[in-house]
């Protein structure tokens, strides 16, 4: 007989914190509904080979089902390759879809600051051939309402193109072979100083010492429109077509991010590079900032919580002709928001109620088991959330003593002289004041 | 490149079974949260050893992760024993919770009845210790209310005691280290015929025949009130303590389950046995009545669609003194409903809409796309559900194609006239009515 608590990295929720959570989920599930996506679910366990080969270096935390006969399975990592799947195996090309669920990851969990080995991810994705980035725009109007609906304070989502980062490293005088390195040490300058990602591009990376500069001064860059001009009078970068491409399309982004009336929270930060392979385009990734007032050791490193961008090429690695279904999306990074709401109502010392219940069904003396049977079941058919204590006789001051507890607002009271008359006794539960009815 | 499919037992929900399904798991939730529960969330992955020892001979079921290094985790089973370490892991001897999540079963699937390696659970438990019956006639009460609202047709709530079944057991002579083997089989009742039972018992369980023969003319009882009256005169089962306290219990449950006026669907059934080893008092199981005028075949098989019973061990099992908390509670069996509501959808050729927008916006002339970004935005922020083709310039004759075809009822449309006037014109896609506002 051992108390055996939940494995490392994971963790009960409460219905203090099952109750926030569902707030914050439905918060973010209404602005997906808002933008007209429709819901998939796919299963947790993946067929292994569909998982590997998709995630570089992380593929290693991937948690691998025991072989005990039949297929080798995984749990999901992502929400997003599991939907290329989708797409791929039932021939998709057109999709607006929204996932909320869970993945698995076999990292070191930081638990404080909300990184755990399974958590919630919340994705919307846009699949599909259209005009540029019109829904690449439409997935940063999300991030931008969320954020503010949540109202967490003050927020920048930095935006960058993977086709102007390869275009830097280009003209930069980066092997193509070097591209993906490159583009995961520049993805650590949000961490460290310019002089540490320099020494391992020429260190670890082997890239020359002289392409480190001439990347460090196009990466440490952050603007908007009026960089994005200038970088397009770039005279190495307006030389070169995946830089141009990606800048003219940068152009078109803003434009329609200033229709929607969000530029003033979006930066364009040549920094931004995103870890996972399969970006294609535009990505992006919102950062909170630093609140004066709160509690500002907690706050450091909750660091992004949102990012996307566009992934052209993943379908087509799950189509046997290899055709390709154009996909841009979002993933909400609701354990880290949560963490914060959680860290914010515990500093407020307010008590959320964890139930619904608008009435309890009470006795002020004994041997009135029945009439509460009989009341209750009542208001429960008329769809009233109504509980009473599980106790033949109890005390009146405890039925009451319970509704305080948990914040039930109302007293339904059924005694002998009510019974005789035919009646209920209503009491509110805070002001005392009774109604007969 | 090859199209993965998901795992053996398990599926894709596209967005009109997502959509069906999360309706089913609302009206549930709505169920347990008008019975005053609070939700609780544990995690899919668990220790090894916290499954291991609580589900008798389905243990060889439980999915195990790869030793990968760190602890040795399984997925979840059921939501039962993750309930019962949680509430000993915290020291909780008292609370009425639900959970709804996904559990994992490495069973041979039977996928067109429902039954699926991963699926969904519905739980609502009450823990604690309270006067008898009082809880354990909510729990059915529960499964009356939800199996009533969801219109499934005619249904029956079998229930039973496991004290009744073991006094049963050793008044007719079978040794108490054959009780669980002989309630394993009882169980099988609902599928075969006694014969075939009795054989079993007799051969593989080894009971002697005379003990089979007694045992059968108890299991095949079935009614009311009036059986429970009729076995507590029982010369034999009214000298057993067991089924003198099972039988006792019995009787209030069905007086407390007449208060609520749903006897009318109870049945007290003594072949009802179920199979886990953890119940120790009442246990019951809600079967669907072939409908007359349903899809028979189709309905043949999906059998019990919620079940559950009293398991006052359990909790003591994960505590290091033994301290036992009474629990009692319920599971909906959603996929089995799930599969009979998606039988009849496809049945019915009716539509499910999979998203909630309520209206398209739209311009019938070229150059307008900013007109459109400017609009949809202020309707998103108004918190209106709104889309738009993410194309420069549609044809208005395709987008209101689009409302026909996903079932947006509105299309606000901005052309140049609109725009010059500084209004909007609202268009019913079904009436083809306008008004500019």
């Amino acid at each position: 007989r051992l108390v055996v608590p939940p494995g490392q990295g994971t963790r009960d929720h409460p219905p203090a914190l099952a109750a926030l959570r569902d707030r914050l989920l439905r918060a973010v599930v209404s602005c997906f509904k808002r933008h007209g996506a429709a819901p998939i679910d796919t299963p947790v366990l993946e067929l292994r080979e569909t998982l590997m080969g998709k995630y570089g270096e992380d593929t290693k935390l991937i948690y691998e089902l025991q072989d005990q006969g039949g297929e080798l399975l995984a749990l999901r990592y992502d929400l997003t390759v599991p939907f290329a799947r989708y797409l791929a195996m039932n021939k998709i090309t057109n999709m607006k879809r929204y996932h909320v669920a869970k993945v698995y990851r076999r990292d070191n969990p930081a638990m404080t600051r909300g990184r755990y080995r399974e958590f919630y991810q919340c994705d919307f994705d846009i699949a599909g051939q259209f005009d540029p980035m019109i829904p690449d725009a439409e997935c940063l109007k999300i991030v931008h309402e969320i954020l503010s609906d949540l109202q967490l304070g003050d927020f920048v989502i930095k935006v960058n193109d993977r086709r102007i980062l390869n275009g830097v490293f280009d003209v930069c005088g980066v092997p193509e072979s070097k591209f993906i390195a490159a583009c995961s040490t520049v993805d650590k300058l949000d961490k460290v100083p310019w002089e540490e990602v320099r020494s391992e591009m020429v260190g670890e990376k082997g890239l020359s010492p002289e392409a480190a500069d001439r990347i460090g001064e196009y990466v440490q860059l952050h603007g908007g429109l009026d960089l994005i001009e200038q970088l397009l009078q770039d005279p190495k970068l307006s030389q070169n077509k995946l830089a141009k491409e990606g800048l003219g399309d940068m152009k078109l982004l803003f434009e329609y991010l200033t229709l929607f009336g969000i530029t003033g929270k979006i930066s364009f930060d040549l920094s931004l590079a995103r870890g996972l392979d399969y970006y294609t385009g535009v990505i992006f990734e919102a950062v909170l900032l630093q609140q004066e007032n709160e509690h500002v050791e907690e706050l450091v490193g909750v660091g992004s919580v949102a990012g996307g961008g566009r992934y052209d090429g993943l379908v087509g690695m799950f189509d046997p002709k290899g055709r390709k279904v154009p996909c841009v999306g979002v993933s909400i990074g609701i354990e880290r928001i949560f963490s914060i709401l959680e860290q914010r109502l515990k500093a407020s010392g307010e008590k959320l109620r964890t139930t619904e219940t608008q009435v309890l069904v009470a006795t002020p003396q004994k041997h009135l088991l029945a009439a509460r049977l009989k009341l209750i079941s009542e208001l429960w058919d008329a769809g009233i959330k109504a509980e009473m204590l599980y106790r033949k006789d109890p005390k009146l001051l405890k039925q009451l003593q319970y509704c305080e507890d948990t914040g039930i607002p109302l007293a339904a009271i059924v005694g002998e002289q009510e019974l005789a008359d035919g009646v209920v006794k209503l009491r509110d539960v805070s002001t005392r004041e009774e109604v007969r009815m």
